[in-house]
C-alpha cells in the first residue's frame, strides 16, 4: 500500500471501529466534536492541532496569530455543536530554538482568544518537539447538541460568517503583496479567525445539522452530507450572492476566481447547516438546498450540475 | 538567554500568569490536573502528549505499547487528583511514512489502554507532522480532588505503586539485552504502565495531597513541597525497603545503584502522597516524612540529610 495514499476518511473509520463503544458517547468519532452524557447537561469534548509546516508557517503569521488561530480553530468545534465552552487545555510543543519571549508571544494570542470566547485555558502541558505545535481540548456543555447527521431532503442549505475570505488572504500573502484595500479583511479573516459560538447557540430549533467549515465548502458539505444520508446541492448562483465584496475584489486582483477560494479554500471557520426555510435564522444565508441521494453537486445558473470534490485532507 | 536555559518551571511560571483567572477555575495550572465547578460534580481535566525522539524511540516499543503507555500516562494524572476518568480524547501526529496498519497497531494499544481503564476514548484529531506524537486529553470528575497543595508538616510521605522499575527496565533495553529474569518485570513495567485510578480513589479521607510519580521520585516530590510550601524527608532506608526485589536485582545486574533508577528515573505512574500516619491506607507505603520548611531531602540511615535535585525537566 502506498503510505501517502490513505485518506483522512480511511483512517477515521479505522478508528471508528477500534473506538466503537457505543455506551459510552451519545456521540463518538466522525462529527464535530464528541458528547457525553451528564446528568446536569452534555457535555461536548473536541481537541485539534496546529503544526507549523502543515498548518502553518511562521513566515505568515506572528505567534500570537498562532496561538489565537489555534484557540479559535478548536473552539469552533464547539460552535458548529451549539455549545458553549467551559474551559480549554493546550498542549504546547516547543522546538529547540524557541525562547521565553516566544512562548510569551503565542500564549498572550491564545490568552487574547480565550478571553474573547469565554473559554479559560485552565491547564496544559509543555514538551519539546521538532516543530512547533498546539494541540488544543475544549470541554464545553449544551443540552441539545447540533450533530452532522440531522439534515433532511427539503432543507435549506445555510452559511452563516465569511466563506473565501480566509483563503484568499493567504494566497494574497503568498503572492508576496503587503495586505491594503479589500485584501487587508481577506488576510485579517485568515489571521485572526472567530468561532461563531453566539450563532452556533442561536441555531437551537431552527437548524437540523450544522459543521464548521475548515476544510473547504466542497469538504465539509460533504461531511453533513455523509453523516446525513443526504445529498447537498450548492448553488452558485445563491453562493455568488453570499460572498463579501472584498472577496471578489481580491481573487480580482490575484487572477484566480473567487469560488476556488470558497470552494477548496478552508480555514473560514464559517457554520454550514441546513433547516426548514420557514425557520432559517436572520443572519444565515440560504447557499443550496438538501435533496434525497448522496454526496455533493455544484448546481450553475444554467441549471447544470456537476459533482463537486476537493478540500483540505489532513493526511494527504 | 541561551534558549536551552529556560527550564520547565520557568515557563509554568509565565504561562500562570497569562492565563490567570481565578474565577473560571477551581484548580487551574500547575497541579496533575485542572479542576472547574459544575453542578453535579467538578471536572478534572488534563493533557499529556507523548512524543517521538522526546518520550519514546520506536526502536524500544511496539506501536501498540506506546498507543498503551500515552493513553495510561495521561490517565495517571486524574489517579493523582482521586478523580474517575468519563472520557478521553486523542489527537494523533503521524509522520509521512506510517500507513494503516501502523496507525491500527498504534489504536489498539490506546483502545486495549482504555478499556482497562473504563475511560472510552471518544474523539479525536489526525494531523501530519514530521514525527510520530500522540496528545492526549482526559475529562473526569471527582467529588473532592485531592491536590498537590495540601500536604502538612507532620504527614507521613505515602508511596503506592512501583518505583524504578520503569526506569530500570529501559535501562535495561538500551544496554542490549534481552528481558529475562528479574528485569521482564522492570521491562514490563516500563513498556505497560498503569494509572492507578482505584488506588487513587481510595486515598479519599486518607491523604492530604498527592501527584503521581512520571518524571522521578525527587522532581515529583519537589512538586509536591513547593505546592503545599513543605519540606519533604526522603528515608532513604524506608525507600529501599519499599523496593521490588526486582528493582535490586536488576540494578546489579546493570551495575548501576538502584536509587538512581527511584530518584532520577521517571515513569513509573505510581503515586506520591502525603497523610496522617493513622489513616494511611493498605496499600501505601512509608518513604518518609512531611516537615516545616521548603524544598526536598534525602535521609540517609546514618541521619545525615542532603539536598536532593534531579529528573525529568520537560523543556531542558
Amino acid at each position: 500500500m502506498p503510505k501517502a495514499g490513505w485518506s483522512e476518511r480511511q483512517a477515521v473509520e479505522l478508528l471508528k471501529k477500534l473506538f466503537a463503544e457505543p455506551r459510552s458517547a451519545l456521540v463518538g468519532i466522525g462529527d464535530d466534536a464528541a458528547v457525553i452524557p451528564r446528568s446536569d447537561a452534555p457535555l461536548v469534548l473536541t481537541i485539534d492541532a496546529c503544526v507549523e509546516h502543515v498548518h502553518f508557517e511562521r513566515r505568515w503569521l506572528a505567534l500570537a496569530d498562532i496561538g489565537w488561530r489555534a484557540t479559535q480553530a478548536a473552539v469552533s468545534d464547539l460552535a458548529a455543536m451549539g455549545a458553549r465552552p467551559l474551559a480549554a487545555l493546550c498542549n504546547v510543543a516547543l522546538p529547540k530554538a524557541f525562547g521565553r519571549s516566544d512562548l510569551a508571544a503565542l500564549a498572550q494570542g491564545q490568552a487574547a482568544a480565550a478571553r474573547e470566547l469565554g473559554c479559560p485555558l485552565v491547564g496544559g502541558n509543555l514538551t519539546r518537539a521538532s516543530e512547533l505545535s498546539l494541540t488544543t481540548a475544549v470541554v464545553g456543555s449544551a443540552r441539545a447538541p447540533l450533530l452532522r447527521s440531522g439534515a433532511k431532503a427539503g432543507d435549506e442549505l445555510w452559511c452563516i460568517g465569511e466563506l473565501g475570505l480566509a483563503a484568499a488572504g493567504f494566497a494574497w500573502l503568498k503572492s508576496g503583496r503587503k495586505p491594503k484595500g479589500p485584501a487587508r479583511r481577506c488576510v485579517d479573516a485568515w489571521r485572526r479567525p472567530r468561532a461563531l459560538l453566539a450563532a452556533g447557540r442561536a441555531l437551537k430549533d431552527r437548524a437540523r445539522a450544522c459543521c464548521d467549515v475548515s476544510d473547504g465548502l466542497v469538504r465539509d458539505a460533504a461531511h453533513l452530507a455523509e453523516a446525513s444520508r443526504v445529498r447537498i446541492v450548492i448553488e452558485e448562483r445563491a453562493l455568488l450572492a453570499a460572498l463579501s465584496p472584498e472577496l471578489g475584489e481580491t481573487a480580482r486582483l490575484l487572477g484566480a476566481p473567487a469560488l476556488d477560494f470558497v470552494l477548496r479554500g478552508g480555514e473560514d471557520y464559517a457554520l454550514l447547516c441546513s433547516g426548514p426555510a420557514d425557520r432559517r435564522p436572520r443572519r444565515a444565508r440560504r447557499i443550496g438546498r438538501v435533496q434525497r441521494g448522496r454526496g455533493v453537486v455544484i448546481e450553475q445558473p444554467s441549471g447544470r450540475q456537476i459533482a463537486a470534490s476537493g478540500g483540505f485532507d489532513h493526511l494527504r
